[in-house]
């Protein structure tokens, strides 16, 4: 965040801040002592009795944070989520945050958070992005267990006729590793198992992260982790976890996982942060057992969803929404000068510098994703999430352009003033909900699920791509008629597509036209209830850099962390 | 525990126990609320400032449960640990007990807890039993961290000229999967690193969970973090985690595991669950700042160490005591008819079966137990934990055989009871301590530091395990010369022997005579100030079953565990 005026890190910021105790952020939306568990003073989870009792309250309004494309130039998208929670509180309304939780393994990697930056934060922000309340840690033990289960099954006598080429199911760590991409285990001789190959996979790409993020109770859990196909027969069926008959100890491994977590914004606006799917592989999106439970216990909820509104909102918007049974009453879609400058064609070493043709030529890309959410039928407001270095003619260009457009939109400093800076933007957010309120809703999925996969993608992919068609690779053909066989063709697509480009070329920024979307293989992911379409390289497990972030990474004598952002 | 006469499983008596908030048992040992950090309403750590202020108060007394070698009867030595707490708070007295925690791992595979038993049990058994407060999952990412950024290292240039060939540091993980035990990892070409063979250990084997256990303060976990040892280079020289710049974040990583965890007994006794090492690759004792924490919170402190008197105690008194800048003042050394009459030679199958000819024999290895803790000059008392099945007349020889000893006996029944069937056993500990608090103190290590490594392992071999002498490998001698080559010689010795024998050979019950102990592989661990000494395969991953506890377990709708012991 150099490019900021105040020259304070975001840790800085964050441990010069003074929490409330979690037990008094509970209090404010009604929770009792009992109905939290606390983790510290600062963390809490929300009970399952707490959860059960609040069942029939009338759900508060949702308003879903998403972007344009990001690039290396930064949206600050949770950011903006988090400022813009803050806002509708000091405007008097009764809000709440639903975020993801981070993956650990990154923050050992590259410097940066997901908690938000400057004075819109979440806290605390170490905790946060370091072991939390444990829930990453218990999706990475019940991965595991399945795995040793598996080939534990298969040494001693694998009567269910696994074919251990054919085990689609993957180890896991929350680490970057790349050395753990692909490796062979069972080595050594009979004594220590089969040997086949493997890999591990990053925790938040494990299926098991986006089951608990669509799980709506503990019994939806078992019932999604039963589903789970870790693989196949000799002869060509599928293996689920209820056919290995754990589903009760993988259950068991998660009952603490599935609860939401409590926290707390810097200006104490009560946040929910509770699981952290990736965004290609998966939704991208937190639980929904967190975005209901902040429903029930507020007025307003903001969330967000991964990368941009091609990945996450899309997914959103057709995934989550059909397992949380409540969708969106108002869009937020950021953007920032810079990064439109960069869909514009302005290399990133040169964004320091005023250029009006890359901005004119980049809002092509929000302009683009402004015709998705249209498509979804929900009202949207533009962020513009200020930054130092934007130039008055560039923000004025921007401001007229949304005008011409007929959109709301709004320039948002949260990062430098916390919610005092997203006052307007809370404003404008709260007109189109009341606009939205007094007419019929317009909200409708971009496919229904009786709509045969195929055309579930082409549909994405045409219609919020701008894609001029799809092709399947000999591959993917293949697996389209196993998921007709296997009664699998009703789940909704999750598409994996870089997040940088609109097609499936990383580097064709702005609004990319006349391309070509290629399905080389799909995944089904039956506890997680969809089927990943993949378009390129999917990146499940990254590596680290040659200077990771650990190398700056302390503790002081009172055990505060340093170096961690 | 079928042969009990109760039929109620342990997790049934755990349910139904009604636990006191754990900021009221805190409260009992003088800690305020600002002391502790809570995880749940039953569980809490310890802060750093609540430690660094009871710094300067004297110590209570401490009491070590060991017992005679393990076998398949089991000796219940955890459930008298327990017990005898419980018994000490009965009597007045006030009392800790600090125990280790158990690894997840097992529990998948088979079942039985490590908890205690019966009425006397630490709460919630189900948490301390799964994730607890996230201890060994900090410390699995400590150590997998740690391996990514060695292979990330060579990855990225190698600068420091490690031989991959030559890492000693594995990765790890809590789970039973012998399929991970020796892999290839770095597979599938340049971008995904350099191929080479790794395994992984259970986390509990890892060297971090020794240096935790050993480490005084934050300072000390860092600076013992620092100097382990990750592997070679190729000139042949040692590299440490200090060469590779990452102690800072691995301490981070470690922050909040150091804490203590206070949790209570079923009759609510305070108790600290922290650290749990193997007992034979590492030193089978719990934390030093746990145990440390209790002689400052108590007037007496029950703690035990893993597996026999010949590995747990002998490691607690060369070991932990040097770290701990303590010893005990009383021993309690658990036997059972049972155990005993197994080293006598009846056969498991038989056990029911009155047999006073196989007690007789297996009293022997009681003796020689005993014989050690003389040596060390700690005063002990024999606590004979009862079962249903033994018999009066084998009760009776028992009782006799120790009157002619001359050493003090007591019946205990914890299992069945709690802390009333622990009272005579109780009153007798506080008789020895009260004795030799009015004589000179008698204990002593069994070796100096400045011993070679080879008389060292001597010592332990021939008095305390009663071997005719030590051979060492050829791979040993040599390591013997590395050893001193890098002035590593001063460090205490850590034996990693079978738990079942006197002798390196597991079916060698009894009191074994006239065997020769050979020293295969010596492993430094420098963090944890150790050099272990290997008489066998150690098995450092355990497998899972044919039938996996995980086949039994499950949650009902209230989030309650099932099937978990």
């Amino acid at each position: 965040m150099s490019v900021r005026a105040k020259h304070q890190s975001d840790i800085e910021i964050a441990q010069a801040s003074k929490l409330k105790p979690i037990n008094e952020i509970a209090e404010l939306i009604g929770l009792k002592q009992e109905d939290i568990e606390l983790y510290g003073p600062y963390k809490a989870k929300i009970t399952y009795e707490a959860m059960s009792q609040m069942k029939d309250v009338k759900n508060g309004k949702l308003v879903l944070v998403t972007s344009i494309n990001p690039t290396p130039a930064g949206e600050g998208k949770s950011t903006v989520t988090v400022g813009l929670g803050d806002a509708f509180n000091l405007l008097g309304e009764k809000a709440m945050i639903a975020m993801r939780e981070p993956s650990l393994g990154p923050t050992m990697g590259m410097k940066g958070g997901a908690t938000g930056g400057g004075y819109a934060q979440v806290l605390p922000m170490e905790d946060i992005n370091l072991h939390f309340t444990g829930d990453i840690h218990a999706i990475t033990t019940a991965n595991n267990a399945l795995s040793a289960l598996i080939d534990n099954h298969i040494h001693q006598g694998n009567a269910l006729g696994i074919d251990a080429r054919r085990i689609t199911w993957k180890r896991s760590i929350d680490m970057n590793d790349r050395a753990l991409r692909q490796v062979v285990i069972g080595l050594g001789g009979p004594v220590q198992g089969v040997p086949r190959e493997d890999g591990f996979d990053i925790t938040v790409a494990s299926e098991i992260m986006a089951v608990l993020c669509l799980s709506k109770d503990l019994q939806d859990l078992k019932k999604r982790l039963s589903s789970m196909v870790i693989g196949y027969k000799y002869d060509r069926t599928p293996v689920t976890v209820k056919d290995l008959g754990v589903e009760g100890a993988l259950t068991l491994l998660l009952k603490d996982a599935l609860k939401p977590n409590l926290v707390q914004t810097i200006e104490h606006t009560p946040a929910l942060i509770h699981g952290g799917p990736f965004a290609n592989i998966a939704h991208g999106c937190n639980s929904v057992m967190a975005t209901n439970a902040a429903l029930k216990l507020s007025d307003i909820v903001v969330t967000e969803a991964g990368f941009g509104a091609d990945l996450g909102a899309e997914k959103f918007l057709n995934i989550k929404t059909r397992a949380l049974g409540a969708h969106p009453d108002a869009v937020v879609l950021v953007a920032t000068v810079r990064a439109l400058k960069m869909h514009g064609g302005q290399s990133k070493g040169d964004l320091n510098t005023e250029d009006l043709q890359a901005l004119e030529k980049g809002l092509q890309n929000l302009k683009k994703h402004m015709e998705t959410l249209e498509k979804f039928g929900v009202p949207f407001v533009i962020a513009i999430n200020r930054f130092i270095t934007d130039t008055d003619l560039e923000l004025n260009a921007l401001q007229k352009w949304c005008e011409d457009q007929g959109v709301a939109v709004s320039l948002t400093e949260v990062w430098e003033h916390g919610g005092k800076g997203g006052l307007d933007l809370a404003q404008k957010v709260l007109k189109i909900i009341d606009k939205h309120e007094n007419h019929f809703n317009h909200f409708n999925h971009l496919y229904n699920e009786e709509t045969s996969i195929e055309e579930k993608i082409k549909t994405i992919a045409i219609n919020v791509y701008g894609a001029k068609n799809v092709e399947f690779s000999v591959k993917a053909k293949k697996q389209l008629n196993e998921i007709d066989k296997f009664e699998w063709a009703h789940l909704p697509v999750c598409m994996a597509k870089t997040q940088y480009s609109l097609s499936d070329d990383a580097k064709n920024l702005g609004r990319p036209e006349d391309f070509i979307i290629t399905i080389r293989e799909l995944r089904p992911k039956i506890g997680a209830g969809f089927i990943v379409a993949l378009t390129g390289e999917v990146m499940t497990m990254p590596g680290l850099p040659s200077q990771p972030a650990a190398y700056q990474m302390d503790v002081d004598e009172q055990g505060k962390a340093i170096g961690l952002f």
